[in-house]
């Protein structure tokens, strides 16, 4: 497949370079030996390796997708290939430090390089991602040992990672967790219980499976202040790194799913018996960190994987969106309005004004949602090594408040891009002979895993815009108000659209003090997810603004696009934020005052 | 299945008797033979073999599509049994005449009766549905001889029927066809051409099926004035009504979808040469009606298919609605906002007011459609059989402007509503363990078929509100305005409810009268769309008015969440069509204006 089916390389340097202005984080000392040519060359990397490796074999990962067989996971050979093809490419670490190994390459750049695998087979993608995630997560909060022993392997491409979390009775809930650690004489720990919904939980891929592990320690307090985190390997791993005697993790089977189905999706059952090593019972796992401080260790990276999850919906967004212009132009149907002659030859599909509002909108969700992961990607930047404290911790505020927006916006709006790009095609969008319905099923689960939608919003309005006496809040609304102010000062039509902006930001502010008014938590909370909503719109109009004014005095064909998607933005889109803001300043009652027994 | 978890036999008994008076129409000499008692028992029956013959094989049907093997199809054995069982039952000519064998059973009970198999199976349901919609439609045009050779077997559940229009180059635009229908002298027709998208297009699951066919007669007028509809037979059928030589129409291929898996749908080649009836090249067909009145016909009838799609879309909303409000009910997560003690035990999903929300929501959108596809099944009895012309005039106007949004609206919203039903299940909705995610899938079929959303948008502005001086838009005025002065009438929250209404009904005709204000063709239909999904909301508003009023003072816990459904819709969605009627008000060029160069 052609890269230019699965991103735009030409909004992506626009973005990163006209926009971001990536390359003034050459100057500082941890990307100084760094240039736009490395950085251009790792994108080129990342859409040839996506597009010949990854891409052709999305169709292949769907249809056929893993099976349980003897025991183990069962896929097809094209995913071993193509990830060893991907190790060698070093891109797993390429935002790591060098002297793991890594690239040292900006945040922001990889997150684009990752955008291309996940336009080409997020499935497949999932894989190395969540080896990137689990051994990001032992550098920052790990022993030296578990460095050596884990992430180096994994950094090689020899081992993968993941993060099991959730169980069959406690998905959102954390706090319900009910898998034990019992700590031993030797301080290992050997651990029992069930871990469900665990991707790329088992599988033949590499020598070994590193799993990240919330457990509980018993005697420890209750709830989520009892929660800690363990290496739980699939094979113990020797003080000379040999993999060595198979540890208690049984793969009790997988979750054939929606989409997504390339990813296998595991219940492991740990300590269930099946195994004894060292001949004793349970799982052997090794603490992160200190006890009761799981879910700290675990929460630091999860920014980063929920900014994860909105780039891959935003990518996802993306190619289905350029797929559908594809075939919109090439596709003929019918005559415009107005032209009654029946012989006149058909004209193509985006002659048509409704196919053309599909794809305005589509263009919108994904180069939008695309452009705010990709400024967060920067914000992580900036959080690692803007030159003073106070920059570090703007940085900071902002990611977290931008956080749930970034995962769940995207997740919400690209999976509506996906649905339009299924439209424009027509009844051949709906056969599993074109792509775009893939592109569906597998975003559907973007609203589901790492938090969902619901919890984004309880995140966004019950801590995020509150942690710290607001400060998030007022990151927030100073570099939006800035973008505005910028835009007021530029005149013409970019002064309007700022001053809608403006108007919408100021809205939001207002509106987040009423809720807070509301005295009772539930009911404050009751319209958190249309709180999520609303703020995604307003924080999308900010982006869809700064890309107008990165545009500049430039005017071909490129920027006319970047301008006219704004406009819609704002005429289209943004005006949905009006009835929402409503109800949220009125704090409605009526989700909150159903009784369960009149549904 | 339990029947209660596909539809609420409760209310389908609060809509079709409390609101809709469907007893009423026992008056009426048609349905003089029936009582309450035979309606109940077809509504019974249906349910019960909905459930229990339907339902069971949903997945099955799903997971094991239909195949092409040796140019047959193949599939599941379950259908061929189900469907035997069901044409057992006689419904398939429930709201027929007697002449032919029919119950002449009301067109609204006719309705509620198939949406049961809707919920359950509808994959399946496609084989009856089509040969009802076939029959129905030479019952209307065909010949005495038509109706004995091909209506009393489809009748018998002996012979299938298809609706062949789309081809591979023109789906939507029918004025493209190039199918040929060349006259013979004995006044049969050889076909030759391509259909696409032909539903039950070939199966084994009887002795015979009969295409309708749309064709061009040669010389005829270009466009879709020279359309002429053909009875085409699978195998030809002799006077004596035993089926015989194989007719030229080979299955070409089988399209391989999303979702709807269960219902086979196929690429038709006529007239290539496969076979040659009687010795002669061409698929032998027979003319229905006139020549060059093949669209007539079939407009005929498309009313009814359009309500078809709109119910089948409902049905599927109300089934994922129940299974999510029942895992809701059932399944424990987490904890309300405010209790903060972690041992307390878990909460019930109906407990947090975000999964009440996605159940209102979901209340709202499939309630309010099933609703909306019963009052147009209403309407179908006032136009056959009110007491005046008059009234059966105004049955028929409202059933014309009505027709987009029934079909358009269910395929919308319930849509989202199976998104939403996904949602309450969280991770286990997206695995195909459970039923949600198979709704979700099929459902997105409706929006595609029988018209896009984007036609039935340029139907319902270009057409519908305008035709016969506007009197179809005054109809629904008309209605919609009594509904607003009853609900005044009452006082209280039924007349703040009412003013609303009226507002939102006074907005629609001033913005459809500034539209047509503006001249271009092109422009006054830019934003069909838009007005199809504000007239769409409208309309369901005025839907939950009138089951608000239908509750009258009853409040068992049923009419207690009527009436918070109904506030939902008028607080939570309503409000939507605010922006879409400005810019529709604004004549926005947005997307007019966008150069396909700037994509």
């Amino acid at each position: 497949m052609t890269p230019s089916l699965l991103l735009s390389r030409r909004d992506l340097d626009f973005l990163l370079y006209d926009w971001l202005g990536t390359e003034s984080l050459l100057d500082r000392e941890r990307f100084a030996e760094h240039s736009r040519d490395t950085f251009d060359a790792v994108l080129d990397l990342a859409a040839e390796v996506a597009a010949e490796q990854f891409a052709p074999y999305n169709k292949a990962g769907d249809a056929d997708e893993p099976r349980m067989v003897d025991g183990r996971v069962e896929m097809i050979p094209e995913v071993r290939r193509a990830l060893g093809l991907f190790a060698k490419t070093g891109l797993i670490a390429s935002s790591m430090d060098a002297e793991v190994g890594g690239m040292q390459l900006p945040y922001a750049v990889s997150t684009a390089c990752f955008a291309w695998f996940q336009a080409a087979n997020v499935g497949m993608w999932s894989y190395p991602s969540l080896t990137m995630g689990n051994a990001a997560l032992l550098l920052a909060h790990g022993t030296p040992d578990q460095v050596e022993r884990y992430v180096r392997p994994m950094l090689e491409g020899r081992f993968h990672g993941t993060m099991c979390l959730s169980e069959p009775q406690a998905g959102s809930s954390l706090a319900d967790i009910t898998t034990r650690a019992e700590p031993q004489p030797d301080g290992t720990y050997r651990l029992f219980g069930n871990k469900m919904w665990i991707s790329a939980g088992d599988h033949e891929l590499g020598d070994n499976i590193v799993h990240l592990v919330l457990a509980k320690v018993p005697g420890g307090p209750p709830g989520v202040r009892g929660i800690s985190l363990f290496t739980v390997p699939k094979y113990l791993v020797g003080d000379d790194g040999a993999v060595g005697e198979r540890n208690d993790v049984a793969l009790a089977g997988l979750n054939h799913k929606m989409g997504f189905r390339g990813t296998t999706n595991t219940l492991l059952n740990l300590g269930e018996g099946r195994w004894t090593p060292g001949g004793a019972p349970g799982a052997v796992g090794q603490l992160v960190g200190a006890e009761n401080q799981g879910l700290a260790c675990m929460f630091h990276m999860m920014n980063e994987a929920r900014i994860g999850v909105g780039s891959g919906a935003a990518a996802l967004g993306y190619t289905g969106y350029l797929k559908s212009l594809e075939y919109a132009r090439t596709r003929t149907q019918g005559r415009v309005p107005g032209s009654k002659d029946p012989a006149a030859p058909m004209v193509p599909l985006v002659e048509h004004a409704d196919v053309r509002r599909m794809l305005l909108a589509q263009k919108s969700y994904a180069e939008g949602a695309l452009a705010l992961v990709l400024y967060c990607g920067r914000l992580v930047d900036e959080e690692r090594t803007a030159a003073t404290e106070a920059e570090r911790l703007r940085a900071r505020l902002l990611l977290e408040v931008l956080t749930p927006i970034a995962k769940s916006w995207p997740s919400q709006w690209c999976v509506t891009a996906n649905d339009l790009a299924i439209q424009v095609h027509g009844g051949y969008g709906y056969t599993r002979e074109y792509d775009v319905e893939q592109h569906y099923r597998d975003n559907r689960l973007n609203p589901i895993h790492e938090g969902t939608h619901g919890i984004q919003g309880v995140d966004l309005l019950g801590r995020k815009v509150v942690m710290a006496d607001g400060a998030g809040l007022d990151a927030l609304r100073g570099v939006v108000a800035a973008t505005a102010a910028r835009a007021a000062a530029e005149g013409g039509e970019a002064a309007e659209l700022g001053a809608r902006l403006g108007a919408t930001l100021d809205r939001l502010v207002e509106v987040t003090a009423r809720v807070h008014e509301v005295p009772e938590a539930d009911a404050r909370l009751a319209n958190a997810s249309l709180y999520l909503e609303a703020a995604g719109h307003t924080v999308l109009a900010w982006i869809w603004l700064e890309q107008f004014l990165a545009c500049g005095t430039a005017d071909e064909p490129f920027h006319r696009g970047k301008r006219q998607a704004a406009r819609y933005f704002f005429r289209h889109e943004l005006p949905r934020t009006g009835p929402q803001f409503d109800l949220l300043a009125a704090a409605d009652r009526t989700t909150l005052d159903t009784d369960p027994g009149w549904f």
